[in-house]
């Protein structure tokens, strides 16, 4: 074969090889996962923006899942807290959450399990919608804070969707983005504007707008996250110790007289100052892992339990296997709900002290006084971890740490409710 | 230039990059880090082994340094450990460590710091001496579990050198290897073969040998790791409270009576349950970095906490840069000291309590040992991470879970001997 041949063969091999790859595409239409159509703003239904991200749509819906998490803590299940923790019918006595305190399903039950809750009731205000439902940027649009004051119900009636596409994605861009004031806004107070946010930063603040700790000012309802000194739960303490807008307490303990706060979730707040939201991980990293179906590779939009899906969340760095990670995060929560559950069971035995104590007659109105203090805080840190979703997870050494601290000032708080009644221990 | 010209002046040029490589490796004497030479077995000089180790033994001379670690929690300076927590003295009343309980030095220290030690005695047995010397292979060899009865002053006599070469490599392959046989046989026990381990068990076994929890059986102070049902806390404590061979306590409280354990750094046992540990990383992994000089990559035998070295230890797998790290680090350990220093003032009042409570009369005395075994467990699971080096680093939620135990019991103890003296209280 001459050098004329051979360079013929060469160069009809490639044109053939190219030509394959041409035939082999004609018909298979490209599903595009990013800006595949504008959709108008204002448009809340999932449904509709699921006609172009069909992959991310159906992963959404596949929130539909109730099952619970393979360690036995978190999941989806909808049960009441309280047969796990009977302590906590005695710790939110006299207010909403000793009636109904039941694990969250997901995204796609956030209206229906808010209408269904026995917390809320003809006085409940708007500013319960803040996190249930993409309606809310139309509300703020339209209110400004004002929307937070109006009746829950008048409200409700105009949210059809629940928590879906918009609160997380700019419509026409399909850039991520945050809706909910109240992060806007305690992130602006700690110096950072969310608008220069790096997407990296974005796919942990979708979820940081509503996975927080918050308190509703009092008189205007409007939602505040309590991050001006810091994500720890001391910074957070130590800012609600300050009274801020005249928030004082979310109830009194009807036993021990406490001014009490309820803590909510701060799902983000243990993250971002753990070893991992620490190293740059993002919420999204693990709760909506990359996949691939039909070729294509998108984020899973079903935000539940990364151990629902170890091999697509945990192993894109972790590699030693899916039993062995279900393990390791099995023992952090099983070491954490002891702790917790301990803490809880303290901290109900010093409401009870206190309520012993006070009656008592000369009993010492300082040292009782310093009793009920106690006992707030130690709740506050205990609830803070008994709210949170991931039963330690999220930031063990901080979740036991707290836990710690929490059923140490417990007994502290017994202690000084015995000094008040002057009984003499040793 | 014809095809030939090329062609020749191609081989031309591979000869002659060729002939330049060897011209610049003439003169370079390779230094083997490996097998250098044959050392006699019962050679425990290290400075026999440095002529043929020169990096190493170069390495393993920095142990003089006595700085501190960069968090302020265990590094290498001889300093009381009672001045950062007084109730130390408390807890120990009664027994050696009362009286000198100052943080280790070096390995290069081994023998210095024991015969300088106020907790020994002219009845201190040769057991003390196992993980002090290279000696104990020979005294092993000669006196089987005999020499752990001998008076200590007399093996110490014999024992030149402190814990170095031999104690972890055989003399004349070099291979890594274990001399301490409460370790051998404690593995043994557990069903595995030290003999057929992997380079990389190898590489924690070694250092697992001394730095681990152990007992001395009465009569014959053989030494015994307390590990037949597991390496966790709460196995350990099984273990002892089935009174193996004997062994019920290695001393009683003075004022509580109660029959205390005193546990011994496990440093091993927290590791070896760890994520890091789990996932295979092994002491000399972090202790013992790869390090390079004049060319040569060797193990540094330097060995001492890693935040002395974040670049080399740490930072081959955790590429966030040295202040990163030593702040998760020092995060980890102000969390773990707090409850630490919590749980220990916490143990001492304990003790107190039911000393004040059995000097009632008519205190009951069910309710009293039920406080004394209250206390005893409270302090063990204290100890165990009051006497591990890394101050909850090696194992962060176990560290924290336990110490949160610990302090939890602590207080059940005071409950216990409040009742036991027919106090009532809230």
């Amino acid at each position: 074969m001459s050098k004329r041949q051979k360079a013929l063969i060469a160069v009809l091999s490639v044109f053939l090889l190219f030509f394959g790859f041409v035939v082999t595409r004609i018909g298979v239409k490209p599903v595009n996962t990013v800006k595949a159509a504008k959709i108008p703003a204002g448009e809340y239904d999932p449904a509709v923006w699921g006609q172009y991200y069909p992959l991310q749509y159906a992963s959404f819906k596949m929130m539909a899942d109730q099952s619970p998490s393979p360690t036995g803590y978190g999941g989806s299940v909808k049960e009441q807290k309280s047969i796990m923790q009977p302590e906590i019918l005695t710790l939110f006595k006299g207010m909403p959450f000793s009636k109904d305190y039941s694990e969250d399903r997901g995204h796609l039950y956030a209206l229906e399990d808010l209408r269904e809750s026995k917390r809320i009731g003809p006085a409940s205000k708007g500013a319960c919608l803040t996190c249930k439902t993409p309606y809310i940027e139309q509300a703020y649009n339209e209110m400004g804070w004002g929307y937070a004051n109006k009746p829950l119900n008048e409200l409700m009636a105009k949210a059809e969707h629940p928590v879906s596409c918009a609160n997380c994605h700019d419509p026409e861009t399909m850039n991520l983005r945050v809706i909910n004031p109240a992060f806007i806004e305690a992130q602006s107070r700690r110096g950072i504007d969310v608008t220069k946010a790096t997407r990296e930063e974005m796919r942990s603040y979708v979820c940081a707008q509503c996975h927080s700790e918050y308190y509703f000012e009092p008189g205007t309802s409007k939602v505040v996250f309590p991050w001006d000194k810091g994500l720890k739960p001391a910074d957070m303490y130590a800012y609600y110790s300050e009274m801020p807008s005249g928030f004082t307490q979310d109830w009194q303990h009807p036993d021990s007289k406490a001014a009490m706060l309820k803590a909510q979730h701060p799902d983000y707040e243990l993250f971002a100052t753990s070893t991992h939201g620490k190293a740059g991980v993002s919420c999204a990293d693990c709760h909506m892992p990359y996949v691939r179906k039909d070729g294509q590779k998108y984020s899973s939009h079903w935000v539940t339990s990364p151990l629902k899906n170890l091999e697509a969340s945990c192993s894109s760095c972790h590699t030693q296997g899916t039993a062995w990670l279900e393990e390791r995060v099995k023992t952090i929560q099983d070491q954490t709900f002891q702790l917790q559950h301990t803490a809880g069971q303290n901290i109900a035995k010093a409401h009870q002290a206190i309520q012993a104590a006070a009656a008592q007659p000369g009993a010492d109105p300082a040292e009782l006084a310093r009793a009920r203090e106690l006992v707030r805080q130690s709740q506050f840190y205990w609830d803070l971890l008994s709210a949170e979703n991931s039963m330690g997870f999220h930031n063990p050494s901080q979740a036991l740490s707290t836990l710690g601290q929490s059923n140490e000032l417990a007994h502290q708080a017994i202690e000084a409710a015995n000094q008040a009644a002057g009984v003499t221990r040793f």
